[in-house]
């Protein structure tokens, strides 16, 4: 660095030369990485996409907790670990977030991106301990005790399980939250069921919101069901498992100093060699959260459905306004939180596709499929956190209910008649169905018509409480 | 065979003895297969589901065009090449299909079921020669010039285009007339547009049932568009591709008397190499039927919508009633036809993950996922060949339009406000839409209500003019 | 069912006619099941797959359950349950299988098929109550307290609990066991690791297959992850979730009855609402069979490539011989069980879709995509029971280790310069790595060669004790 | 526009107020934009993700287009026309798009995009008509016989087909033209075929990167394919496929000049009902990048596997050093283009998810899934094209053979015995290579060790001539 600090003086260049074990570099005079990083950002130029921000900020503690743990095992001296922690402390604020540069469609391990953050690391240590004239050497010091391959994905791990434990579970629970107020608020609103899209018994608009919110909440527990194995973490095991290159104790002491830097309830690998070579763990939560994807959309086809109309659908709900829905048809409004939802889950489902297939680039020691399977995982997460609270605060938090719509259909439904099995058969009541509808009468109209309460088999009374809308939604009394 | 008619002789025994170069294996005594077979039997117990029938037949085809090609170029003698083209000729009537009893889950380059073929062949030649004291060996004869990496795959190119050109075809194209017969049917219904559900300017059922028509031949056009790559093997290739083992001029003459044998358009792989690595042409043709899934997901998807109800729902269309749809709910009729092949839909679209996902399981010169993608790819043919033939028969052509509902709901659009952006902008037709639906009248009323007419910007007869909902259906006159 | 004897005893048919509320049927004399179950015969003639003989075992014991709780609820008289649930007794012993013809591809509730079983035990205890002069009604009796919409759903979480308490996890503990018995035997067995297909530092073969035991068992956890979501029933919900025309506390005691009946830990729905409507336990299950898939591929696709060769490949183990593995190419042998797998894994990943996709295919109080994702879901957990029992048995039992070529290739990783990080730092050990490569010599040569040694950086003693690949094998001592 | 200028210069404010139908929105007062894109901006908090550039200049080419087709046909002054082309030349600069700032997952039709153009239109044009006095209004002027229906999914196809025929197909080209060099150079490059992973029949590494270039040139024919009905576009089909508000003849012509514009082979749709409700177009093309992303994998996986090692892999390829390859592992290199690329593949083909399942988004005349469905298959093209084009640059181009270690290999599969199937029968050619490969002997030393030369059954030129590797990678001369 010696030699950096002297180039990136020099007026007349805006580059400085670093070299790695691969031989000279040209690297940008402010970045405070070095010559792999810049390597890499040559090899990769694909996406343009880099780390999400919370993987950089999980490398930052997880390099914390290495220097702290190398330290106190006898690896590295006081100062230059009290350096390198003091320098991930600032990294894993965000404000050096433009030196990882990396494209995220790099190599498989995320090597150039754990040493993407030694070098940064290394740089802004060496810096710090100027005066003293100590060095700190990305490999040597800050990587030191690990490899990419424990580190790298260690951080992903970290990262998602942070996200899924301090955004999307929060998010989630809003959400559950809004559609709980409205199952209450909607208790009383009768309307019809509908399965096969046909008319069918009546449900209650709070039974049906009071499902949603399960759902929502079933969301929740299938994510924590998820957590205890992507909260494992291989660091440690550095190289391939084994831990070679590790003082006795290394994996113990520097996985439980991670968990208190991070408040995450990570925990070391119960199998080192199964946790180097296969992310499952990452595929599980995808799982997870694949199937919230599909519990969303089946929501919001309900919702928007509910919501069609305004003259020609079904009309039971009004959804907010938010925005003009037509440049050429004046005044329509469209039901643009629940598409934009759907879009969401869209990509969640195939954002899960690419984290399940990168398995398949897993051999031996190593899956080098990380990268993009962390992109995707932790843009799934975030986007369903977002669509979560979204849908709460700007659609369902302003929901209402058409209430006479709703009662009206409930009791134009031919299906009213199921009561009816119980009195006189299921075969009978089929009839006076058919012929409600084949006549547009009322099954009440239709029940006198066939002759059901002159003949006998019914009074008039036991009609009336049979074809109460209200009664159906719920068990007999 | 000597040996083994001796052994199914005796009386005591169902089974015979066969051997192979691993050493004696007990078949059933009645069995046309022998070792190989047997072998494979006892090592893949997993699914129980055998090769597709049709399947069956492209084997007999290739082994019949390949004995014959052998005896034009001097590998096989005349009266070998014809017992093995006549033993060929009997398997692809399907009589001798329970003698091919190798579980799909096999090794992945179908060497059992080739030798399978082989063996079944070889039995049957053999017996035919039985006079002569002829044998024919499963290998050194039935599978002169051949290798099961070029014959399999070829199998499945062979069996998957017939299945394409032959079946699903035909059938798509009875669905596409189905439904341009109900196109020209409705050319006069009107019917609100909705998009986003919304209520949107009125189109005519025809023109959707026009759309549908269209998706289907756009779906045929898709799988032909694929046909060329699916059509193309790599028989002739034997081993690896280079075609070690085969005499000069195999590979073109026996496509070329393949292409005759089967009535379709098969071709020589134009590389030898791609064709034995990779089955792309699969994935493709997989692809395509992937896509025509989602468009009959579509186009049921909006049917069961439209006949949704009777009374809670669009109603503008009436779905052939095909059987009672509840066991609680007396008198309900589902969209039945709709489900059922909703459900295929998503078998197809499984079956194309599978598929597909199969490529990553191909290694230098052979691909070992082949029996999978040929049983996946050959059931969604059929399954999506049936479907398209039962929603014709059983929905389409019975469905009636419920005329004056289909009015009712044009007319009650507010976007029927949309012709007047011309006369008044869309800034003050907006207004009047959001005053129509405010205050439940129609667009007319409000437009007079708001004062477009008394304040001159609209005669009453202009007003006429643009609320006919008729003359929506279509550009300016 | 009078008539039906009557009928059925006529001399000149093989017909009967039934009768349901649509009208009357043919129905092959011989059938137990009636009307419906034909017309949904005659309606969906599409794949010939019929449902999974355990998704009729469940059925029958929902009947049977359901038929005891009616009694002692008092809505049936004891005579008829008992006679149901006798009927139901004989169908779930798998002989009357043959009486559930109707295909998956069905409507989308599964109705038909449970109006089968309606069917089927009408007809045996109208049978059983002949000389009573008793009959039982498909639906006023069997279905008492039922609709399709909550027993056909709670059938195949039923029938899913089943496959993978009672078969799945079994089968993989036994593959598990098997692993763990090969981990114990190749504990001392050095061998190269291998990250990036790159050589690495050693671990041993007994570490690889530790791993692959410890993702089978991570596995067993996914699995039993999703069971209490999987083992919650909607049954008690009836038409629409609400418990119409069920007595108060129908819904508790039946699903009593039925856990008692199954032995399997069944469980209430939380929510009824959300039961009825979506299958999301279904598809999370099915989200982790995948994972499992694809740790199954991992460790085969690892299995096959140690077992490459003989001579070409990495030769590290040898994999059972079990048949011939070429028509061509005399005394090949290939991996044939892990293709078998690997194809398995390729078909579960694809029903996974399949179950996934069948998401988009519910609305309001229904999903109408259940049979296709039972059908898939059980055919999933069948093949993976199969599968791990083959690999383990046909496979893994039987593997055995290339003990010298291991240890050989070991040593002949450049990796092993790795220990030497620690006394003269990554570059310099870097520089004895290329060295060692680019001149054909082994580490230690390189060392000696590049002067480490001689210059007094390392001992003869140090750097013997560092490259030795045993105590690579683990952290530092 | 009046007021927005007034607002915009009060020099205490950052904002400025603009209006739509629902009323007054604060607006960044540089923005270029207007009412509705602020409260898409608003409402839509999702991702961070805008639409890719090129999709932007598909709107601005489309805008132009209509602009010129509504003043040839009366229903735009030539000056607003005029002012609205030059606007919509500068927009497709881009120097504009931090005016689109809208998410991704907004409208599922992209009317926020749409209006977005339109307002950045409007404002570009009024400001350049502002001498004259004239506005040009969002819908009136700017979106004048157009809508958000048909002219955002036409941006898309537009989009997609240029990305397609412009950038993917010349960097494939470029990929195929690399591999095809290297066919040549390694045309007498004699290899070990390997099926199953097994020791298999020679081949030339030419050979098999011809088969390489094949599967790359077969993917060029994918993407053509499927072009005719991507480039088919919905324009003038206005707001549900009737052409409701434009004047006779726009369709054609507004195409014809679109056509023009973009210099791509657009067309318009041959049903408009079609057209404007579902992007099977796009599902269709996503799937062949599918088949293409496969199609890489496989490649990817070979050249990696050809490459591994040094020690302890096949060694049969040498892929150029670009990057050190471990923190840990001194002097590893890995081969991180391949990697990368197999990431690409794996999110290619998570995008083809998203793409293909966002067809269940649509219902009746529109799909709301269109954005996501654009943002991941423009993704995916960029994706593939710059992978395309770094495997060659910086993979291919500077590949080499390890000659004598492949042809050392290929002498040392036992498979070579093949030929001799033909001389002595296939199951006698199976004891040789047993017999080689238990006692470590070459095929020739066993050929002589069972006696094939003694007992006169070959000469020993003839088996050396049997046995001559190069002649192996043929067909029989």
């Amino acid at each position: 660095m010696a030699n950096t600090t002297a180039n990136s003086t020099a007026a007349s260049t805006e580059y400085r030369i670093e070299h790695d074990t691969m031989g000279e570099v040209r690297v940008p005079a402010q970045a405070l990485y070095r010559a792999q990083t810049q390597r890499a950002v040559e090899n990769f130029p694909i996406s343009g996409k880099t780390l999400e921000p919370q993987h950089i900020v999980a490398l930052a503690q997880i390099k914390k907790a290495a220097a702290l743990a190398n330290a106190e095992l006898g690896v590295l001296d006081d100062e230059r670990a009290r350096a390198i922690a003091e320098a991930a402390d600032q990294v894993a604020t965000g404000r050096f977030d433009e030196h990882f540069p990396i494209d995220v469609f790099q190599t498989g391990s995320g090597t150039s991106s754990n040493m993407n953050t030694n070098e940064v690391l290394a740089t802004l240590a060496t810096r710090a301990l100027e005066g003293q004239g100590v060095e700190v050497h990305p490999n040597d010091h800050v990587n030191a005790s690990q490899s990419s391959n424990d580190v790298f994905p260690t951080s992903v791990h970290v990262a998602v399980t942070g996200a899924l434990v301090n955004d999307l579970v929060p998010a989630m629970t809003q959400l559950a939250e809004s559609l709980e107020r409205k199952a209450a608020e909607f208790r009383d609103v009768v309307k019809s069921g509908r399965t096969h899209l046909m008319d069918a018994t009546p449900v209650t608009l709070g039974q049906e919101f009071g499902g949603y919110a399960a759902q929502v909440r079933y969301g929740i527990e299938r994510v924590q069901a998820a957590l205890p194995r992507v909260a494992e973490v291989p660091l440690g095991g550095t190289a391939v498992g084994t831990g070679i290159n590790t003082p006795a104790g290394f994996s113990a002491r520097v996985i439980e100093l991670l968990a208190e830097e991070t408040g995450l309830p990570i925990t070391e690998a119960r199998n080192h060699f199964e946790a180097q070579a296969n992310r499952d763990g990452l595929v599980e939560a995808s799982g997870q959260l694949r199937t919230v994807a599909y519990s969303y959309m089946k929501i919001n086809n309900d919702l928007r459905w509910m919501g069609s109309g305004p003259n020609t659908g079904l009309g039971e709900i009004l959804i907010p306004d938010l925005q003009p829905g037509s440049s050429i048809m004046p005044g329509k409004v469209n039901p643009v939180i629940c598409e934009s939802t759907i879009q969401v889950c869209a990509q969640v489902i195939g954002n899960d596709t690419t984290v399940s297939l990168s398995s398949t680039n897993g051999a031996f020691e190593l899956n080098v499929g990380i990268p993009v399977m962390a992109s995707a995982l932790l843009e799934s997460i975030r986007l369903l956190a977002n669509s979560s609270r979204v849908m709460a605060e700007k659609m369902i938090d302003g929901l209402e209910a058409n209430v006479e719509r709703c009662r009206f259909l409930a009791e134009a439904s031919p299906s009213i008649v199921t009561p009816l099995n119980k009195a006189i058969g299921y075969e009978a009541a089929a009839k006076i169905a058919k012929h409600a509808v084949a006549n547009k009468m009322t099954v009440r109209e239709a029940t006198l018509a066939l002759g059901y309460v002159e003949n006998g088999q019914l009074t008039e009374e036991q009609l009336d409480r049979a074809l109460d809308v209200t009664t159906m939604t719920g068990p007999n009394a």
